[in-house]
């Protein structure tokens, strides 16, 4: 049975963190109608310079919550404060990680340790030290408390839940293949199209930092290390002991020349006059009928990792990807010679978000 | 935390049931070299005509267990005896029923209610009345047992695991489409390939049959039921009140003048008389640039469920599919215009078997 009371804390409230709070809401409100589903009290919820939360355990209302927390004046907790307030709690609690804090991810196995279930978007935590990722799951052993982190590669797809289920039922995966970023897939899906021509690489990269599909700065995508961070958290899951996102070969699509200009406009400025390399490797594939895009991949067996430029087939599945999806293909002993494929949004606040209240929801049917 | 000890009893041996025996069994393997993991006794398994159990509840042994259950002379149990014993068991079990039988599901309600769990890939259960599935589940809902049947439709795939999650987690499912059988992608991909020409219909079939991809009698496949029953499935998941597998359209690939001749064999000898009804469906789709797919699909929004050929773009995912995998596209509300595709193998025997160890994971992991 579940338990009866969960205590729920939240860390970052923006982007994702506010349509997760809003899921959470819901979920909350539903289940109160519902005597045999626990009762869910949100009673931590923080942002950057802001804090609310209720000293006694009860529950903050979801009324308004947003400008209450704007308005707070409660004294901000460092991390080591927040996790003895919640360890103190007269329930079982689940913490929502929602920010990309790597100050926060490197106190995952103190909370844990101490009994404090985590859920999480945050790919700092598993795709860091492979110190840090042994931590974690010893932490959460010693405990029984759960860790689960579903959004930190493919947003709400069932990428992990799904490599997980391979391994754990004794299937043996081969190898994953995939476009693993919603930016590089928009960015190749209009730059190398199936059909058509397609754009200039700067033109393309320019439109897609003007519809928010890149980072402030788009060298924070064209970098490849976003990634490489959920290649080392799939690759980890296979078995592999990875040991950072920087231990095996990263293609960076930042030219060498642009790799220091000072700011995202600057760079965004210059790049047309480095076009030309981008063109010469989409005529490239061009020449033998095929695609150029930006993908990751894990052969298990030789232990390979890497990330960068393929070309494919323009019936691949792959190539044939649209809008800003994302494609994991899992090839495994059972599956043979054709893998199992999951594909879709990859990123947003709402498939985001979901994919960390699917989280919740395993937890709570395993909290007792 | 889990609990200690778990019984486990398997109805079906053969097929489905072998490949799950074998994953049992490296999986009971697995969990003894881990104290903290339950301890799973297989207590009971039956096939057509034998039964091997052990009245005092001792783990049967793996070695040679399928000739020990051929050679076995204990008098065959009833459905009701066989609820009766795995009642009285000291501790949780989980019963797996591996066949395809609708006498064994209709008993379902009675296992459950007496708060035992059941994991599970036969359709009947869940596509069979309306008031069969809500007797199921309010059965395990008394008890708290647990029922999953991820296998039941598109085997290992993770199809009723994301729908389900889609729903709990407040998404609103608005479509749901795809090729839900192995045998109708086979044909299909063969008989109408996005490349070439394709050979005559009853050929296909043949090939199909001889290659060991159909029903000893093809028009079980063709008659559409099998999908029929797992669109039924989905429907429901999604909230639509489904009454039955032949309460909405599904049109039958069966030539009138065949459904009744004797045998799967005169079918297949007549069926080349009537190929020119399928060449011109297929040659209606190609003058639109198109290619014929035998698909289920579900409109949630206007309840609107039916299985039948459709026309695809060549470049569509579902034209584009390989052998004889599945595929199944969720359109929801937060995924927007590109549905969360999952594709790949929907029948064999290890991997739909794979869709039953994994849901015995998901139980042992909820049993407290």
């Amino acid at each position: 049975m579940a338990p009866k009371d969960v205590y729920i804390a939240v860390i970052g409230a923006g982007g994702v963190g506010k349509c997760f709070l809003s899921q959470l809401e819901a979920l909350t409100k539903r289940y109160s109608a519902n005597p045999s589903s626990p009762k869910l009290s949100l009673v931590f919820v923080s942002r950057s310079k802001k804090v609310l939360y209720s000293p006694k355990y009860t529950a903050l209302s979801y009324d308004n919550l947003a400008t209450t927390l704007a308005d707070s004046t409660q004294e901000l907790l460092a991390l080591p404060k927040i996790i003895d307030y919640l360890a103190a709690a007269p329930a079982k609690v689940v913490l929502v990680d929602n920010t990309s804090s790597q100050d926060v991810a490197d106190q995952y196995p103190a909370f844990l340790s101490k009994g404090i279930s985590i859920i999480t978007p945050n790919k700092k935590a598993f795709s860091g030290s492979y110190k840090l990722w042994q931590d974690i799951f010893a932490g959460a052993a010693s405990s029984g408390a759960k860790v689960y982190h579903e959004s930190s590669v493919g947003a709400g797809l069932p990428v992990i839940s799904t490599l997980k289920e391979l391994v754990d039922t004794g299937d043996e995966v081969t190898k994953i293949e995939g476009v693993f970023s919603g930016t590089m897939s928009f960015l190749f899906n209009s730059f190398a199209p199936t059909e058509g021509t397609g754009g200039k690489w700067s033109a393309e990269v320019k439109k897609a930092k003007e519809l928010g599909y890149t980072e402030p700065d788009p060298r924070d995508d064209l970098n490849g290390l976003d990634v490489a961070r959920k290649l080392t958290i799939l690759a980890r899951l296979s078995g592999l002991e990875v040991e950072s996102p920087t231990s095996f070969p990263v293609q960076s699509l930042i030219p060498k020349e642009l790799e220091s200009v000072a700011s995202g406009d600057e760079f965004l400025e210059r790049l047309p006059e480095f076009d030309s390399q981008m063109e010469e490797t989409k005529i490239a594939a061009e020449k033998e009928g095929k695609v150029v895009r930006f993908v990751g991949s894990i052969d298990v067996g030789t232990k390979q990792v890497k990330v960068g430029l393929e070309k494919f087939d323009r019936s691949h599945p792959i190539a044939a990807l649209k809008g800003s999806d994302n494609i994991i293909s899992f090839y495994t002993k059972r599956y043979g010679a054709n893998p199992l494929i999951i594909q879709g949004a990859g990123a947003g606040g709402d498939v985001t978000a979901m994919g960390v209240t699917g989280d919740l929801l395993k937890v709570l049917d395993r909290l007792s």
